[in-house]
């Protein structure tokens, strides 16, 4: 079966978006009385009810709500610099939806190609992904400069790393690094690998430098690995470490 | 430095291919006595300087050669149903190769959508990806059938998983499962899964079901998924198990 996107899921009748609506309609051939399964994209299902639709909406009622029991019991935070070619970031936001995440931090850094970033786009594609992988979490996105982000997440308890290209020989792997805490961040840095200086502010902040294994990965693949190993570490039943 | 590809490192002189000695003149702006970095894509690095060049060759002379002893002691064989959209099966080559991957086999199945694959166009992307990642290993590509697959590797010594979206309750996680032998083979399947035919027949050949984690995952993440999963884990000096 599949999912529909509905931001607000707080009354007994909606009107889903036109985009949806359409999906609904015109594509899966729903019809008055089929039941369909909506998410908030903040972790709430709903199951509800074709009441009607028009050229541009179709009406659904709320039969039943409650909150998505596979919602995971921990945040994952990305930071990472945007690359130049945006496809990068926008199939990046794809994956790692898919494999779970719970909010992206697009950091301006020292090095960054890119300073600007169309969230929009990167939203459509995190709500299709959502859908598509029939979870119930969008990742809250931002772009942020790297000293803000510093100041805006720096004091936050968890396991809080930076991976960079030219770690401290004594680094650890994220593969064995401490990730018991429910509030993981993890720094990706651009082409160009964070600065000297960017690197010691975030120690400051208790940020831990970490490694993502022996090779040299791209901005997107390094995220990509990142997500793959939290996601895997964290499974409830299965403690890796 | 930057690393150059050069099929062959049996001889003392070589002309590097065309578009290889365009990167080296036209765009590295190299000169006659500057030294170069080979690789055969096969595990073997050479020292090279440049002795002279023509309008559409670079040649240039080995100093020494060398086995890349960051090379991986085990292979890691993907077997992958190949998605109907190319760029994906290409983004996916791109990223297992920086990650690391010794085979891929795309492999027509019962469900698949696409039935043909431009291996040169992949080879093109797994060559530049293995420059990018400045490591010297171009995985073996091959389309094969799903019964000509099983033929060929199913009699193979390893750990050889196939991963559904709908495996038995007791399939064990990727994340955890044996991967002690230096042979690992991953089967993922198209969108629409393997079919129950397929997972029985593979069982016949001592596959094991393997889950990868509680989200439904598209075809390449999956992939992506399952190689970050080994790669982690068999990081030289880890073992998360």
């Amino acid at each position: 079966m599949e999912l529909y996107y509905c931001p607000l899921l707080e009354s007994d009748t909606y009107a889903l978006s036109p985009e949806e609506s359409r999906h609904c309609i015109k594509v899966m051939h729903h019809v008055v009385g089929d039941s369909l399964l909506l998410t908030d994209g903040k972790g709430m299902i709903a199951e509800a009810s074709v009441i009607g639709y028009d050229k541009s909406n179709c009406f659904v009622h709320i039969v039943n709500k409650r909150a998505d029991t596979s919602k995971r019991s921990f945040t994952f935070h990305l930071a990472i610099a945007p690359t130049k070619n945006h496809d990068r970031m926008e199939w990046l936001t794809e994956k790692a939806v898919e494999i779970g995440i719970e909010k992206i931090s697009f950091i301006i850094c020292d090095h960054s190609e890119r300073t600007k970033m169309d969230l929009t786009r990167i939203e459509r594609i995190a709500i299709a992904a959502m859908k598509q992988s029939f979870t119930t979490n969008i990742p809250s996105l931002e772009v942020i400069s790297f000293d803000n982000f510093l100041q805006q997440y720096g004091h936050q308890k968890g396991n809080k790393y930076i991976a960079c290209c030219f770690a401290e020989d004594g680094a650890e792997e994220l593969a064995t690094a401490d990730i018991t805490s429910d509030n993981i961040i993890l720094m990706i840095g651009p082409e160009g690998d964070f600065s000297s200086n960017e690197v010691t502010k975030s120690l400051k902040y208790d940020f831990l430098e970490v490694k993502l294994g022996p090779k040299r990965l791209r901005t997107e693949t390094a995220a990509l690995y990142g997500c793959s190993i939290i996601a895997a570490r964290k499974l409830e039943k299965i403690n890796l470490k």
